[in-house]
């Protein structure tokens, strides 16, 4: 997979492209990151991307004529490099509040990509022509205002990376799977038994795997129950599970 | 503001850390942003921090010795630096995916707040006793899966900089408020007026800054109920708005 980031920040990208499971895909030739100046397409000798916006008010807009021509330039490559002329179609995501709200199904769907183009403004509006005319999706990470696109594209790039095979070993992928079984997880006790006074449960010592894996599936349903139970209208649930869930509310009504 | 950042990978933050506003808000005094390896509270000259977990099972688990003896090294720093012992309460903030899902309100929230500490884990569990007897928030920034807490502690710490006083400049601040003001943003264009045959919408040339005003807000009716109906939900409106709202809606019956 190739994703490409045009952005005016490109530094920012540094540390996160090169650490941990995005530096380590990209050795193995997983992925390949890039993060483009779109100032670098401004077409001015001063390099001047945005301006005031028509109708008045206050803020900048980002003016379309630069980003459509640094997109177009990597849509170039593609095409030079593919034997089938136009195969490649590549998304071109805008990352900004107003798009649609990015969720573990959407990390999925773009996994299964070949090219990904982030869009990322920076306090800036986008000349609407961008929006209509250019992208393919618009992103929005959550409900909370943010100074650019940048970190949004980095939760983005790293949701997807570590769904691409040969990414993650599996003594990653056990833990960090919340939102795949819809259930938040159940509470994880490692060394030491007793930590100033606070002891590992019993349960988790005893050897027995049923009764482990039965306080694990009901932990995990009382954790769910109390912080998130919004998650088990769309999860699906088995008649023992549907059991225990009962046995967890009886419980946190006593 | 002091915030500082527990994690195994704090070279990730270099970039995000120096580049543009976080940058910026530094250099002023505004905010000091101090990413720490609490590898370095290990305890052993192997470096261990995480472990197998009790009941058996995939992944591993981050040991709770060597966050809680990285946090109270931080706590210590406040209580030799104030003047009233104990008066400084950081709030000790874990990054995971059970945790409460951030919005702007909670990033106003802690925008107040003097120091905050952030504790980062990496695709593995985080030992019960750490959520049960040190932390004091858990936060999620949205329902998707990542490599680990890294990426959505940039998240909330952008969040958070941007509000505190003196850092944005008002010409940023206007055009970022789609959250604040409960809206979507309306559309906005720049120059050229033409651009490949697609032009900006004339009443945005009249001048008319009445009609221009209108013109925006019915624009960002709009958008919201096409795009996220539920923001109107919560969103207090005048009379004016209600009509404008109303008006939209027949708009687009039609």
């Amino acid at each position: 997979m190739r994703v490409d980031v045009l952005t005016l920040f490109p530094e920012m990208f540094d540390g996160v492209f090169h650490s941990s499971i995005l530096g380590k895909a990209q050795e193995k030739g997983i992925v390949s990151l890039k993060a483009i100046n779109f100032r670098d397409y401004a077409g001015n000798k001063h390099g001047t991307v945005d301006d005031t916006p028509y109708g008045g008010g206050g803020g900048m807009v980002l003016k379309p004529e630069p980003i459509f021509r640094a997109v177009e330039d990597l849509l170039g490559d593609d095409e030079a490099s593919s034997s089938v002329p136009g195969g490649h179609k590549p998304r071109i995501i805008l990352m900004c509040p107003q798009g649609e709200t990015f969720t573990q199904h959407k990390a999925e769907e773009l996994a299964r990509e070949e090219h990904l183009i982030f869009i990322c403004g920076h306090y800036e509006g986008y000349d609407e022509r961008i929006r209509e005319h250019l992208v393919t999706d618009e992103l929005s990470i959550g409900d909370y205002v943010l100074t650019g696109g940048e970190i949004p594209a980095m939760v983005v790039i790293d949701s997807i990376t570590r769904l691409l095979p040969g990414v993650l070993g599996n003594e990653m992928s056990a833990v960090t799977d919340s939102f795949s079984t819809g259930l938040l997880e159940y509470p994880h006790y490692t060394r030491p038994v007793e930590f100033r006074g606070w002891k590992v449960p019993d349960i988790l010592l005893s050897g027995h795997h049923a009764n482990v894996a039965t306080w694990r599936r009901k932990e995990a349903f009382r954790r769910t129950l109390l912080r998130r139970p919004d998650l088990l209208d769309v999860v699906e649930l088995s008649p023992r599970d549907l059991k225990l869930l009962h046995e967890v509310k009886a419980e946190l009504v006593d």
